[in-house]
């Protein structure tokens, strides 16, 4: 397979443009692919779009060029600091696909502004002749978003759009742009992005695959080796307390209380699941300005043993949020560009294995999710 | 099945007396099986003995009552205080079938020694009729054992016995008993155990089971589970630095540095098998007498991410070790009597789960060895 | 000095009912004084009542007998399991002091209801023909207090006691009912206490003293020592975080967020009072039942060093917070009383050493407020 | 005062290098004074000299340009990377002042090498007019020093080294050298450096004060504040646990044992002389290369409180040990000038504030220490 776009609602974040920089900086020979799962010696990579060969472009409301936030990004320690200068005009020709704008307008003119980000996806694909693109939501995390009659059916939804008036968050917006554009759509974020019955529909309508939501990128992916090690040992967990420290543009984002909520509710419920009975304690997640593009996550376990023993296990994780989401974002490009070119339509399960809270799948044991993933890819992502 | 003995080796120290106690108090409806891996809700159960039915005795060269070492548990936290009293009669009962002594007369009349064990094991099988036995070495650990010629064949090792000058370590000798009784073999310890060419020829010899080595109670369960993490997500792991603290009798005895050096090997050998490098990094083990019956493992590890950047975890875990290992001595007695009565013979690497440094399998990730043991278990232990 | 009464407002609590059967467990000769400050060696004693020679009653709105308190926090871990039988009939005569009710009535007949708290106190004075007596507030923690004209001044308060409609918490009514009676005050407690500008009036008035607020007991005993090293070593402090998981009585109480409020209050001041500039980051406080009479913190501290070098300090506190506020509320007694004797009235700012937001007094540097301790008890708490 | 110089002993080490770039850069206007003592808001400053008028030079075997050494650590993250740049031409007249050798020919001509040291540093005097010179050691720690009838006396170890064979180790050298040239001396290690009879006795000839030893830059500075808050609040230390992670050249010499030794034995005096009875605890410094020049130290303390309850306090320390220790050898540098021109002779226990283990002075309450150097300097460094 040749000509795959990657196409980032919110190219300008850290996540994305650590993300961009990675891909140019492997092709380049200037760093290797530490972190990509899909890169990892042994792992099958039959059908998956060659790492090097990937095209980039996205929306971003702001205008501030790449290159300057790279530079930002290699300042606050993320990657050398060499870097963005000696990948200079790579990131000058992905400049030429960023359109500065999104679906911040779709109140004023819904069906013009989702028209829009449609024509702007497609027209990346038509301009680099390319075979598909996959759109990857990395903008900042909404609120929770509450049902609306018009989410329920593809029906209901091109009617209230017609009409002027739908209730669609952004992210939405994007996956249906995506969608409308015969994209697959990938929402690394906790916003709702593609799950609506609605999006769904209209998906498996133009037969693009989709897959999500919320990277799972420090302390989740920590509780999803420990959660499944208390419960094979038959320990009981009475508390886990965990808190979040971020710095950075994400950090400033979750300090508001309600899209923090869609954060927590997505982090919350690992551990509860996996184990099969509720678990106490609080999560928090604070914004702490001085961590830069750092975070840091503390948590503490108490569970009981034999005979009633009772134990703690505490963890510090200490990480740069978008060197670990960077490369699970050209990951699950990846992956889904292969299931869209072997034919797959609708939610991915399979590629539960990034995910916080996994679209179509029940399990939250790392080790099992990366099996399936695994098998996944051996059998060509189909 | 029915009738099933458990034989520790070691019985008066704290794994074994938790171990006892905690079966009794199952038994006798005071305790759930909360760290037992085999009452696990929808664990396959399938030939495994009774929980409730298993009969113990077991060597020990201390004479102090299994009922005092109890209170003395009871006091440093590990069970309720009244347990002890309340479990008074059948604590009686199983001091009867404790002989005090063991190997450690061996380099006076080695065959003398290993013929007086052999009997007191079997002569406790025929006093409560039971099916069979299994032996479980609980004793300190041992320093690391030299190659001899006399180890490398049974032939060579029985010679050697009858010459009056095997050089066999207490470990060995109890698997030896254990064998020549018809007995499978289960070795928690670091020791070296039933791991001797003669010994396996042996255990062959009389189609008997064995499992070891090591019981995977704290600090290297978590590595388990963290390595296999690192790896999936293709991170290059740095330094992997951990401080074990220990007090009771278990940590005294680490407090020799060669007796450390069996337990240090065991656990060292896990995080650079997993992740397939060498990973540098202090691994300590320290006796501090006022932690009681209490560890405390501190890890720290430093590792990389995209494009180079640093990151780090640290845990620190707060445990009772016998709480921990307990139940698994009871769980490994229950799946070796049943792969004895289903035939099996030689080592058992289906129970690598259980162990630091399994014998007869390369894996440490926790998580396949956990499908593995349930595979195991769903078959009949075959 | 003989004869000195300790009444403790919420005498069933857990820090009460550890001090009490601690003094008497002392007195027994069945503890040390570990944990009291008035007992270190070296200590200037003069003019302190003596340990072993205080008398105890105090105000409860629960009628949970004492004993029985005593044996749930034994199993809970706070002492050993056979001190309150040890301690059955010093307990019993403690019983006898109690008055089960308090200011829970306050609302309804506030004159009376003051003047009947009084005369408890009163009573138990000359029931035991004690010299003196101090109130100690460990009632739970309240909301913060609005200001209100009649806290203004004593004569305007009076009036509005005479009128029947005070606003008057129930901290604030036994230190008025201390104060009226002839007695010190101390507020263990972050309520408001005697803190009203008509209360200090009335102090005065009755030429009694008082201390407080809010014993300094966990995380913000660990600040005090370490803002001022960062301040004396130049350090730039960043960022400092904290959470506290609370299990117990006053976990529940402080999950209320009103409540958490006046205690976060109290212990976010220390920080950048100390540094001299603002310094953020989040605290939380969070009841965590599992944790019985445990606390468990976590501060995470971000600072910068020579050259802008950035680095961090973390560290977990786990204790049991009636153990550690227990003793001080012995000390405190102890120096309030003396301090009533030697003539003093009005706020002590000498004992700030023990208070998370001391009366009277700006500095926070722990070594500083032992110091001035240290000289207030060598001159006999003058 | 004006004209005081610097002379490093080990110049081109991380400390010495940062030290350097340090004045030089807050004499540029290119950074702050954070982390100079000398420097804090209020600290009486009468008699220092300025530190933007320090003069530098010193030995070093290694020949690895100042610039060069310079760049390596910004690469490590210690400071800015442009700041070496930015500074090249002060850094180039530096260079002109380090003399390539030092102390490790003593043992073929003894008599000659304290010689030529010793005009190396009043050549550094005299070249550039300076008032006084101030020898700081910075080179690696050496392994303890066995006691020998030449330094018990000034005249047995001048006849030892005229005779051509005193055992007299590197970092005594430098400070008979600073002795003989009429220097100030620091010893910033916890060699042996001034601390031999013979050598205070010289210092007191030459009318030169010195100071040491070990500089106080982390988990020591830790202790130095905890120690002294459990003994205030009359609380039991029952172990005290500790692991020091190091990377860069002070960890590689560390990682000998023999080197190791000296610094255990500075370190683990601390706590037991501050509480007053001997503390359990292992104590180990490891050599982790990846840590570059940070160290990290996890420290776990168990204590018991009123009637026995059993508490821990853990805290982990993340630094860079050349930013932390820099400012330090400035302020040293500057006090010890002081001390010197106010006329002070032989050890400056006022200066104890700095270091792990200080010369003259049982004290190890960093508040103590601090309040008697804040003495020290208002009064003039008399």
């Amino acid at each position: 397979m040749s000509g795959t776009g990657v196409w980032l609602a919110g190219v300008r974040g850290s996540v994305a443009t650590t993300a961009i920089i990675g891909a140019l900086a492997v092709r380049a020979g200037l760093a290797e692919s530490t972190g990509l799962v899909s890169e990892r010696p042994g792992f099958p990579g039959g059908g998956l779009p060659e790492l090097t060969g990937l095209v980039f472009g996205g929306h971003d409301p702001a205008d501030v060029p790449l290159a300057k936030r790279a530079e930002q990004l290699a300042h606050a320690g993320l990657f050398p600091a060499d870097l963005p200068a000696r990948l200079h005009d790579d990131l000058a020709a992905v400049e030429n696909d960023i359109v500065t704008g999104g679906a911040g307008d779709r109140t004023r003119d819904p069906a013009g502004t989702l028209a829009r980000l449609s024509a702007d996806i497609a027209g990346f694909r038509d301009r680099h002749a390319l075979d598909r693109v996959v759109v990857v939501n990395v903008t900042p995390t909404e609120p929770p978003t509450p049902p609306r009659p018009e989410h329920a059916t593809l029906a209901a939804l091109r009617r209230a759009i017609a009409d002027g008036a739908p209730e669609l968050p952004a992210s939405a917006c994007y996956a249906y742009a995506a969608f409308e554009a015969g994209c697959g759509h990938v929402d690394f974020t906790p916003s709702v992005g593609a799950r609506l019955p609605a999006l769904d529909e209209l998906a498996r309508e133009r037969a693009v695959p989709y897959a999500g939501n919320d990277g799972k990128t420090g302390e989740t992916l920590l509780k999803a080796v420990l959660a499944p090690m208390f419960a094979g040992r038959n320990l009981r967990v009475n508390s886990w307390s965990g808190t979040n420290l971020l710095g950075g543009g994400d950090g400033a984002n979750l300090a508001d209380a309600r899209a923090a909520e869609s954060k927590l509710q997505a982090k919350g419920r690992l551990v509860g699941e996996t184990l099969g009975y509720p678990v106490e304690g609080p999560l928090h997640i604070d914004y702490v300005a001085d961590l830069g593009e750092q975070k840091t996550a503390w948590d503490h376990v108490t569970f009981q043993g034999f005979l009633g023993a009772r134990m703690s296990l505490q963890f510090t994780w200490q990480g740069y949020d978008s060197a670990l989401a960077a490369p699970l974002v050209l990951d699950l490009a990846r992956f889904v560009a292969a299931a869209h070119a072997a034919g797959r339509a609708g939610p991915l399960p399979e590629l539960a294995y990034f995910f916080k809270d996994p679209i179509g799948t029940g399990t939250h044991d790392l080790a099992a999710q990366y099996e399936r993933l695994r098998s996944f890819a051996a059998g060509g992502c189909r």
